[in-house]
Order: C-alpha cells, then sequence, then structure tokens
C-alpha cells in the first residue's frame, strides 16, 4: 500500500475559463486518476490510497496527521507560492528529511518547498507558446524510466529554459528539447535526508499534459521510487 | 524471483589451512547461505535462485548463458586477479551496462572487472592486524542500510585505509573506522550504464566476516538495490 | 587581489572564560591572521583584503556593500544562531548564489545561513571530550589538500559523528577518525548556483585548533577555491 | 607555464578531400592555434607551451618523456581508435590518475583512452546533417563557461543524441539542442584519480569549428580547468 497526498494550489481551474475547461475538478483530481485509472491497476500491481488537499482548506490541507500517514507527496502550484504559510512549509520539510517522497510538478519549481529543499532560487527562462517538447531519456538506465521509449513527444506546451538555478541533480533523467530552440532538465533526481524528491517540468495548467499516457506512466514510476526506504537511525545530538 | 550468481576465486580456501578453517566450502558456498538461510526467507520474501561460479572452472563458470541469467553477481578475488581472461572482463562488462547488478568484496577491489568499471587503480592502504572495525552508516536513507542499527562493528579484521583511488561514489553508504586510526569508504554506489554496483569492504578469507548477521543483511539489501530495472531503450548509432 | 569577510558571532570570547584564554581578540580576528601573517605571504603570492563582521554590529556587519565587496565570507557562529537576522541570511544566499564563497566552520553547521542553502537540519552527533582526531584526506587531487601530508591530526578536540545530515557533497575531501570511535565528513564541497561552499569541521572555541599550520593552509586553500569565478549569464525570467 | 600536447589520429586530413580542404595542415595543427594565437595572449595571461602528437609517430608520439612533461592533454581521434596500442593507453591512463588533465574532443568519445577512464562504452547516436546546434550553458557558475554567452551556436554540424552511455558526470557544462530534435550532454566533467577529464562535443573533421571563437574561448578555459594542482600524497600499500 502506498498513501499518497496530492497537493493542488487549485485556483487557476476556478477562476480562469482555459483551465477550467482542462480541468474542470482541478488538477489534483486529473492527478488521482493516474493512480486511480484502468492504466496503474494494470501496470502496477500497487495499491495506492489517494488523498488530495488544496491551498484553501485550513492548514492548507497538510495538517501534521495527513503528512505523517503519507508516502509521498505530490506538489502543484503557480501563482500563489506566497500564500503557502512557513509553518506548513517546515512541516513538509521535516517530512521529507525522514522519508517521505516528494514530487514536485512543473511551475512548482518555485515553490516554497522546493526553494527550502534545494537552497536555490529555483529560477528559469519561458515562454508561453504553444511549442512541441520532446524530453529525451538521458538516463534509461533509471527506473522513473521504465517502460518508457526514447523519449515522450508533448505537442504543444509552454516553453522552459536553462538555465535552471537548481544544484547539480544526484540524478538526471529526463534533457527537454523545445521547438523554439531551448533545451531544460525535466526530470532531476535529489536525497534530501531520507527523503527523495524528483523534479517532473510537464503539466501547465491550460495544456492537457496529464492526460498523457507517458507522463502518467512517469508518474507512477516516481512514485515508485521515491517511497519511503526503512533505513537506518537518524540518531542526533550528544553522543556518550 | 532473483538470480545470484556468486563467483569466487576459490584458491586460499584449497591451499592456506587458516583460510580453509573458516571456510572449508570456499567463501562462496559460505555466501550462499546469506540468500538461502533462513534469516532471508523470513527478512525478505523474496525468492532467491542462487548459482556458484570459480575461477578454475571453464569460462570461469561465466558464459554467456550464466552471465545472461544473472540478476545480481557477486564478486570475491584476491591472489589471482591477473588469471580472470580478458574476454570474461569484457563479458561481465558488457552484462553489466546492460543492468546486471554487482557486488565487489573486500580484496575484489583489485579485480579486473572492478578496474574496468571504474577506470581508476583502485588502489587503497592495508594492514593485516586484527584490529577492530566499525562501518558507520552515513547515510541511514539508503535502502542498502535497511534495518541497521547505527554501525556494525566488526571485533577483528584486516584494516583497509585511505587514500582509496576510485571515481567519487554516487552515493556513500558506510565509512570505516579503524583501531589502528584510519578510515575508509567500506559502502561505496555506482551506476555504469543500466548496471548498479556496490562495494562492500568487508570479508577478509581468514576471518569469519560473511557469518555476523549485520554483514549478511548488507549484502541482501544490496542485491535488492542492484537488482535489474527495466528501463527504456538503450538504442545506439546512426539515426535517421 | 581577494576580499575576504571573516564573519564570527563573538560571544563565547566575551562571556567565557576558557574561550577568552584561547582567543582573546576573538575568534575572527584569530582567522584573520590566517591570511595577513607570514606564511600567507610565503606560501601563496596572493593578495588578501581581510576584513571582520560580528553578530552584535548593526546589520550584524553585513550590509549589501560588505557583502558585494566580498569574495569569500567565512562563518563561526554557535550560541546564537536564532540571533541572526533573515534578512542578512537572504542576503548571504542571494550572494552565494551570485558567486561569493563561502566557508562555514565547525558549530556554523547549525547556522541558519548553511541550513538554508543546504536545505537539511545538519544535524549530528557530538561529544566533548578533548580527544584526538585524524583528518584524512581521502581527495588526494582537491586543491583544498594542496601541501597537506595524508593525514591532519588534532590532539585535543570535540568529537563530531556520522550521521550528518546534509546533501551528499559533491566533493567530499576530509573523512575525520575520532579517538572515541566515530568518524565524520569533515570536509564538504558543495556548490549553490555560481556560489562554491566548503564546510570545515575544525575550530572549537576552546581548543586552539586554528592556530595548527595545517588547518590554516586548509583555509587558504579553501579560500582560493570558493573565489568566484567569471561566469557565463545567468538569465532568467521571460523569453522572447 | 602550462604544458599542452595536442594528439591527433591525422587521417582524414591526408586522406579525405572534404577534411584536408578544412584542416589542411591537421587538426592539431588547428587546435594549437587555439593556444598559440593572439586571442591567447590577449585573454588568458598564460603562457603556453603546445606540443603534437599523431598516430603515426612512433610510441604514437605519446612517450613517456613526453607524457611526463605534459599538463594537459588534448585527444581527437575517430577512424582509426583501434590502431592506439593499448601500451599508450596504459600510459595514458596512468597520468591522468596522477594529475594530468585530459580533453577529449567530439568522435574521441570512443576512443581507447575515454572508454578506459570512463569504464562504459561511451555510445551515443549520430546524424551527419549539417543541421544547426546550440550548445547551452546549463552550468553558468563553472569556470568552463568564463565569458561565454547563454549559447554557443553553431550553424552547421554533425548530431550527436542521447542516450550517451557515459557515468553520470560530475558537473555537466553545456547541453546541445540540435535542430533535428535531439539534446545531448555536449560538456561534462569528471575526475578519475587526481586527474581533470572535460570530454567537449564540438569538432567534426569537415566543419570548421575549431575557428569558432567561443569554442576556441572554451578550449582555453577547460584547459586552465583541468591543469594538475600540487594536492596531497597519494600513498598506497601496506601500511604499518
Amino acid at each position: 500500500m502506498c498513501t499518497i497526498t496530492i497537493w493542488n494550489e487549485f485556483r487557476h481551474e476556478r477562476e480562469d475559463e482555459e483551465a477550467a475547461a482542462v480541468y474542470p475538478d482541478g488538477i489534483h483530481e486529473a492527478l488521482a486518476t493516474v493512480f486511480t485509472g484502468e492504466e496503474a491497476e494494470i501496470e502496477d500491481g500497487i495499491e495506492y490510497d489517494v488523498r488530495t488537499a488544496t491551498l484553501d482548506e485550513p492548514d492548507h490541507g497538510l495538517t501534521e496527521d495527513v503528512l505523517d500517514a503519507t508516502d509521498v507527496l505530490l506538489w502543484w502550484g503557480h501563482e500563489a507560492h506566497d500564500e503557502v504559510e512557513d509553518e506548513v512549509v517546515d512541516r513538509v520539510q521535516e517530512r521529507v528529511l525522514e522519508g517521505m517522497g516528494l514530487l514536485v510538478l512543473h511551475s512548482a519549481h518555485y515553490s516554497k518547498v522546493f526553494k527550502r529543499l534545494l537552497g536555490t532560487s529555483c529560477s528559469l527562462q519561458w515562454r508561453e507558446d504553444g511549442g512541441t517538447e520532446r524530453l529525451w531519456v538521458v538516463d534509461p538506465g533509471h527506473p522513473i524510466a521504465d517502460g518508457l521509449d526514447e523519449f515522450i513527444e508533448l505537442p504543444e506546451t509552454e516553453m522552459y529554459g536553462e538555465p535552471f538555478d537548481v544544484p547539480e541533480p544526484d540524478r538526471l533523467v529526463f534533457t527537454s528539447w523545445f521547438e523554439g530552440g531551448e533545451v531544460f532538465r525535466s526530470g532531476c533526481c535529489y536525497r534530501r535526508g531520507s527523503g527523495r524528491i524528483f523534479y517532473f517540468r510537464p503539466g501547465h495548467e491550460t495544456y492537457p499534459i496529464y492526460e498523457n499516457a507517458e507522463v502518467r506512466r512517469v508518474l507512477r514510476n516516481a512514485v515508485a521510487w521515491a517511497s519511503p526506504t526503512a533505513g537506518a537511525p537518524r540518531s542526533f545530538g550528544e553522543r556518550e
């Protein structure tokens, strides 16, 4: 059993017609189907327990109880990063260090949570031009690439370009090619404490990226990869 | 099902009384019990298929068929590294790049196979003094450390000291403290191609190191970690 | 010309007799002599411009002007980490991302600045027992090890032990052996943005560690290594 | 003073009209001008001592004396990798481990020397289509990127595509975008022993890539980066 909590800002889909047309129930509900749909049952043989949480719930839906019960947290945010309370950021950080997995999606590169865990600005270049993107698998031996082809092609998407101000990833799984002439490190693995973190670029609010079967496959692979393992004691403090 | 092939030089145990006393059936047979014994059945829930191969068999016991069927190869050698045929080294390297896991044990730091895959001399300092070693878990979140305590203590062992001429490990899991005043990076993770490689220091031929329950636990954890994953295509050559 | 700013909490030396006996003018002044003393002039051929700053000065002595003019910042703190203003931490982080070098010394592992840049708790184990420490050079090819012997021995010091809750270092230069049975990753290199960060363990307030010639050598080597380089543009934002 | 040895296979330029038209004196002589031309004198303030060596000289021009005197070795090869004697490969590897820098250029990804030091197949995808390449600086803080703009554009070149079967680089400096839809890790830093290795993709024999001012700048930056440093002793063997 793998318990997943999908966190979504859930503003665009309520305020913006274009986003509402693509994700009428919110991006979190679309992401939930990645783990509850038929393809998950057929492919993975894992039983997922999926919950969602959003910015405007009390504690942004991320109480200590919720986080304690979460194996892997997915995070999608864009226009309201600053409204996330520092106390909740502290809580998420602490849980990641203890072993909770974290998937940081698309514009969440600018989330407080990601910046806190990486220590850099997490800035990048961008252009909303609806051009084609190819996510090349540069690490075909990585479990996050299980079952993929050489690349994933997204016909219409927003461009993210280098430089991407993040620490050198532990492993780089995907590098994107954009029609307009840019490249981007689109699948970056990190460890912080006992927790595994995966940044995955795809996912704009006005393109139906999360319906793409290979993107969905990556999300399930990444959840499996980021799931906590037993490990050894993290004992700190004075030693006799 | 995880298919393990345990390769052993198998010379000390046939030629040297002291080694024969500790490992009368050979180190390979002692290592086999790590995966076939009761503790494996209780702890792991994995079904292991264990084979052994030794230097003096034809092809050193490592034909293409054997390697093709192997998920993880364990390698123990010491005094006869040079007798391993280059053709077999090529074969092992190729299989590792394709995804086969490899555990390199103790004095096999000097094996042709390890040097081939790492590209360095793999030299170190050593002293056969029977002093105490403590293998500290420096990466408690790593699955190879699952179920361990803060450190593993080996009361009597050979010392290996830094500098250890290997590339900076992808992940460092253990660092050893030696009674005589030295330290050593004792558990080093690497990836080459799609294959996972783990160097694990413990294992002298005249100390019963492979009877230690925690060392055995590490070996099983490392086999699980090094097992091949599906991945994406490794396609090379001219592209249309 | 290399402009160094040495930041010190400067409390122990004013409040605690034992510390005052070892560092009567403050640890910052003792560290300044590393770069202004005869040995620096003979060995390095670099002209250093050395400034100091302390917690109880306005802005903790770290105004924008001071930081803008600083090539490498040294940071020593212990009992008053929480008194460092977040605004100053923001400023230091931003300058590091832009390229300023940072040396984090001893108990400053727990400084806000270090935790901000690494994203982890930076916790460890410790024991104030005055035992012997040996800092082994595990990366003899690293410029921070220039001119050293195999190890640096400190006859009396505080123990720091693993696990050390930091991201896997980009390069590990030193690993410490402690008489009492522990090990520690004592010299850790990181990059964040364009800035180079070096954590260096030695330096307790009641042992005259900063008088040790090899520790002083390491500090100068580390300043040279951490000095900013020209680089390429860090351009972020919307791209046409 | 930095002593550079430029090794070139030097076959295409003698046997193939197209290559001879671009590099009439051989690629090695074109590369030599990177360090002896006016731009080097103006920009770098380093005195270079430049030598060349080619496949068909005795010992391929790489005697022990030549290598002992070399700070950084550049390597260009393409169609005759197999003709390089293993004894010379051993010698180059040993010198790199001792600290000699190595720049591996373009099709030399398949050289024996590079494969020996990395331990992988170093395979990739390619297409000789004369399309446009953009080498994006993904690590603007790296000294190899000093003085560059956001990217280097090469109007006509051969394509190299992922996957590139190399170990995860210590630092990735450039990622290429190709007009035809591919990406490639074009500037990869490694350390082996005390030696620094930089793989740099540009450089086909039938395009005048080595006349590009920014490519030339990168080559000089990389030589500076790869130059040996003093370090600490590499002492191996039995320890008393």
